[in-house]
């Protein structure tokens, strides 16, 4: 995997919705660097272009989408070519950088993994409460993510500019990679075996948060090294993914006395 | 994989901006106790009617707004007479009477204050913490409160719809009254002395959450009994009220060991 931005220094913010058009200009934008969130294609186009953009998107890891037509003309009435780019107003980092930064550092790596966070206001209060607690990185997949647009940015009252974003093709190979970096991978579900403040929480850490409506993926909850929950009582019996969050990132801070 | 709310009743939801309008029936929705959210008068109306109405929501703590005219005009085209009353979904309870009753179920009551939180969001991720947590009650003030309305049912997950709030027109002679019931009150709050973790959380408790914007007001942060922080690094520094208040909550039930 080639990393895809490491020393890209900070910008001034682009709009949130900001887009490039056009076979060149997107392969352009691709190969000099720029944060690309996502490609989109129009699933009629086959040509050559299309075929190397293609392949420009696999080396770079850039998520791509064959969309109708229609959705292109919705972005820009221009002529697009049939290829539009989304640009994203944060970079994202390379995980094992700042995994091994960490370490040399001598700091315990402390990342939180989202699997499938689609909600832009969660997206944002859990940066925010990330930058707050000592983060590392946080880890979103190509797929299944939230957008990470002006409203997410907002909702994470700016933490978003200044904790590290990782983008991760295949979240399941990714807790396998943090595991063989030496991190232990705790799953925050209700069907945890222990309560947080049970477990053990110190040492090098991935926390695993799982989406609004069905949690963790099973195949991941299946590799996780320890699942825990935060003690419950009432009816609705489930957190805000968002306050979750926080509380294990508490947590974790309480049990490490800071 | 299991539904996130396996107990939650499924409820229709009555329309969020519901209204009475009109002199007399405003008048019969406060008298039939209907749960009204809030009047609103048209400021040139100075009529005896208004004087009535006026006098009425005084006895029956319900909040009064004057308005210039085209905000009336806003909600409805119908002939309202310069009245509407604004209904709120779920219905408001007596706070002295929750505090009592719970110490004679032999529980210690667990309230939390929210002082001047107005974003619907956080008031419903607050209202699903709670529920989740074991609070008796939330109380709000009068002024300065969110509005109760679908979104925040919605935000909630439900939530709303099973905790009892409390609206109270002086939230500082509310925090005076609790103590004199015996409960201590904690401010959550970075001008905190203590850790929330060195913090004794056991025994009647009400916990105090200040406005996004700049906290709790200091006329009663001065009253609190104990003013506690969340531990915190980064540049960001707050957290999002709703994190804060779950981790908080969190917080007293890992002492209480639930």
């Amino acid at each position: 995997m080639k990393p895809p931005y490491p020393n890209r220094p900070r910008q001034t913010m682009p709009p949130a919705e900001d887009y490039i058009i056009g076979m060149h200009p997107v392969k352009e934008a691709i190969l000099s660097g720029k944060t690309v969130d996502k490609v989109l294609i129009d699933r009629v186009e086959t040509g050559l272009a299309t075929k190397e953009i293609t392949a420009l998107c696999k080396e770079y890891n850039i998520p791509l989408q064959t969309v109708p037509p229609e959705k292109l003309k919705r972005i820009t009435q221009k002529n697009h070519q049939g290829i539009i780019a989304l640009l994203s107003p944060v970079p994202f980092y390379d995980l094992d950088n700042i995994i091994m930064l960490t370490f040399e550092k001598g700091e315990d790596p402390l990342v939180v993994v989202l699997d499938r966070i689609t909600d832009v206001r969660n997206m944002g209060a859990i940066a925010r409460s990330c930058e707050c607690m000592g983060v590392h990185a946080i880890v979103i997949p190509e797929k299944n993510a939230s957008r990470i647009n002006s409203e997410a940015i907002k909702s994470s009252a700016g933490a978003l500019l200044h904790i590290p974003l990782c983008r991760e093709a295949d979240l399941k190979q990714t807790v396998l990679k943090l595991q063989k970096y030496g991190l232990a991978v705790a799953g925050v579900t209700e069907k945890g075996a222990d309560y947080a403040f049970k477990t053990d929480l110190n040492g090098p850490l991935a926390i695993v948060m799982g989406s609004e409506e069905d949690g963790i993926s099973s195949d991941i909850l299946r590799i996780c090294d320890t699942l825990v929950q935060i003690p419950m009582k009432g009816k609705i019996s489930s957190l805000n993914v968002s306050v979750a969050c926080g509380v294990m990132l508490y947590e974790v801070n309480r049990q490490r006395g800071q």
